[in-house]
């Protein structure tokens, strides 16, 4: 078992490093029905395999022409056509050979017979008897979708890595696809501590982290709590790395003292094992891999977990699998009061975004720490400061991302 | 049955003449246990009933003391205090009095003994013997956590129509509070078309709008196929309306001819019914309310009825029924080529948003029309033009809302 020595490491290299070894292999997938593959992640790519409209459709009721027989036709040159009989209504392929001079009547959504290339809209014609006369010029295709318009054989419907939405849902009805392959993540969520086997305290925190896995893309979540034993914590983490892509241990991350889940993870003999980020709360997050599987220690503490699963986190996995995360909503708003950071660090700031005088305004929610949930539900905003910047003063616009509508 | 006109009504009058007529009578909610409360929406406004931390707390390990003891200690001036038997641990809630000259051990996450006000750091002393010796200047609630800055009695941990998030989740439990109640929303959707019955075309527009329903706080979708008879639709309808809140009409929109789902909802004497709306695509869309729920009837084209949802029925059930729902991401990006749109409509593009040299640009999908699908799944971003703007310029920037990474 190797000492391992904790420091701030730089964000952006955790997440590097940790990415060098988890592996892709491990990725399940599993098939899902079409009607249950909504806001699942797609684990395959899927194009479409038939061309829409099939055939030349008509836009508009009218008549079905030759539009070379009607490329001069205007209202002091009027050209009659002989109306063949049928009528081709909307989805219907018509059996009808249309020769020089003649027209058929078609429906919006009927297409188009043999030889015809353009519709006549029904407003820009008078019948008369078994013809028919058109008073304006018509250009090939008017009035028609061409083969592919609304459907390339070609099309992507999905990509791997994307969120099923309602539209690809329409798609794959369409094209007659009745399952997806998705992803099948789980995760396992250790709360360790003798406070939560004794009740004198609740392990919520597992709640806000099962959650936001489930938000993330995992399905399965199991939990378990764990006294503040290395070995009981070890065993644990074992058992959760060989059946779950995602094991996340919660408290026991201090430096020093108490780093009881720090000492049980590097006592596996993890490839990787970083503990310590740049990050604040959170700072002394450890990120490990176990069989190519990642291994996350964090804080008990509600805001501190969340900053670690936001900074450090739901990048890897974004990276790893390839899950395609919608981006939040930003706003610019102008901060209510000074935020001071240290430089180096990313710190996660819980904001207030309100709306006065048509100016939205940003106020920061900085009392009660790591242990805020009251930060946390009374936010409307999160502001992750950037590395490079000592704070931000008052009256200074910044950007911060919207968890709620303002 | 009144005759109904149809025009281009402005976006902003619909909304306001349908709120008028529906009834906030009718929502119905259900209780649910907040294990599966995750992305349902409040139906009620939840506060804290607790204070945290319940006393005053350590957030560092050392000893608790009464801080008039320590004011004037210094590297000079060291303060010696007595240190009582026992050790507070984590969560425990102390049966000891100090008195002046005294302290006691104390925990992170110890709650402090009577009398004491503060904490002070483990590296801040010397321990000699049964006396601890204090080289720094210690004030009142130092390293202490008050209660209620973690969270208040009062604060509101959820409001009426927010969508349940994680963090909420992890409050809940937290307070101990097992069940929720949510908005129990129900809608049907009805397709109609003989194509559809005599299964020459599939009505994938339905899933469209049924998972559209469901990103949108319903839960409960029926569908109906139904002939393009105007007294089949209307029983349909009739009976929908009974148990759902929202019916959707898929087809039968058109102005004039074949109108068969309008003539039906008319036939039932809604309280209002509005046929027509200055949008595109979609602009057949037809809205009303019978016996205070909402009935739309729209194109079964899919990209027309997506444009109905976005623009008319999105702002109805938002401000109807108060649904918070998250804004999307927005992201300006340079124009790629032209889009021409008629003053006083608000036209609904597709986009396909893309990174070149580090600036976005915004591709707009404009082939195929009402029926591309294809432009749905291609895109990645849609622009909602603004009616009193008759287009924008090829290279112009423009803000447009993502649906999708870029």
């Amino acid at each position: 078992m190797k000492h391992v020595i904790w420091s701030l490491h730089n964000v952006n290299s955790i997440i590097d490093d940790v990415l060098a070894f988890l592996s892709c292999e491990y990725l399940p997938t599993k098939t899902v029905n079409i009607d249950e593959a909504l806001h699942k992640y797609s684990a395959q790519e899927v194009y479409s395999n038939i061309s829409l409209p099939p055939y030349p459709k008509a836009t508009m009721d009218g008549y079905a022409v030759i539009s070379s027989d009607c490329e001069d036709a205007s209202h002091e040159n009027p050209v009659s056509l002989k109306v063949v009989n049928g009528r081709i209504r909307p989805w219907m392929k018509p059996n009808i050979e249309v020769k020089e001079g003649e027209c058929v009547e078609i429906e919006t959504g009927g297409f188009l017979p043999k030889n015809t290339d353009a519709v006549v809209r029904v407003e820009d014609t008078t019948r008369e008897g078994n013809r028919v006369i058109i008073f304006r010029r018509i250009s090939r295709y008017e009035n028609v979708s061409i083969p592919g318009e609304e459907l390339k054989a070609e099309d992507r419907i999905i990509s791997r890595g994307e969120l099923v939405r309602p539209w690809h849902i329409a798609a794959f009805k369409l094209l007659d696809i009745e399952k997806l392959e998705v992803y099948d993540l789980s995760a396992h969520v250790i709360a360790t501590g003798d406070e939560f086997l004794h009740q004198m305290a609740k392990p919520y925190t597992i709640d806000l982290v099962s959650n936001w896995l489930i938000e993330h893309g995992f399905e399965k979540i199991t939990v378990s709590i764990v006294p503040d034993v290395t070995s009981e914590i070890a065993s644990y983490v074992s058992r959760s790395n060989e059946k779950n892509l995602v094991t996340v241990v919660l408290g026991g991350s201090s430096v020093g003292k108490d780093d009881y889940s720090i000492t049980a993870v590097s006592s596996l003999n993890p490839d990787i094992i970083i503990h310590g980020a740049a990050i604040k709360p959170g700072k002394t997050v450890c990120t490990a891999v176990l069989n190519g599987k990642l291994i996350v220690v964090m804080s008990g503490l509600p805001v501190a977990a969340l900053s670690s699963l936001e900074q450090i986190v739901k990048p890897i996995l974004s990276q790893w699998i390839g899950l395609k995360y919608l981006p939040r909503p930003k706003v610019k708003a102008i901060l209510t009061r000074r935020i001071t950071t240290k430089s180096g660090v990313r710190e996660f700031v819980r904001i207030r975004v309100f709306r006065r005088n048509g100016k939205l305004y940003a106020e920061p929610i900085m009392t009660g720490g790591s242990g805020s949930i009251g930060s946390l539900v009374l936010c409307n905003a999160w502001l992750i400061t950037k590395e490079e910047i000592e704070g931000y003063e008052e009256g200074e616009e910044v950007e911060v991302e919207l968890i709620a509508p303002v």
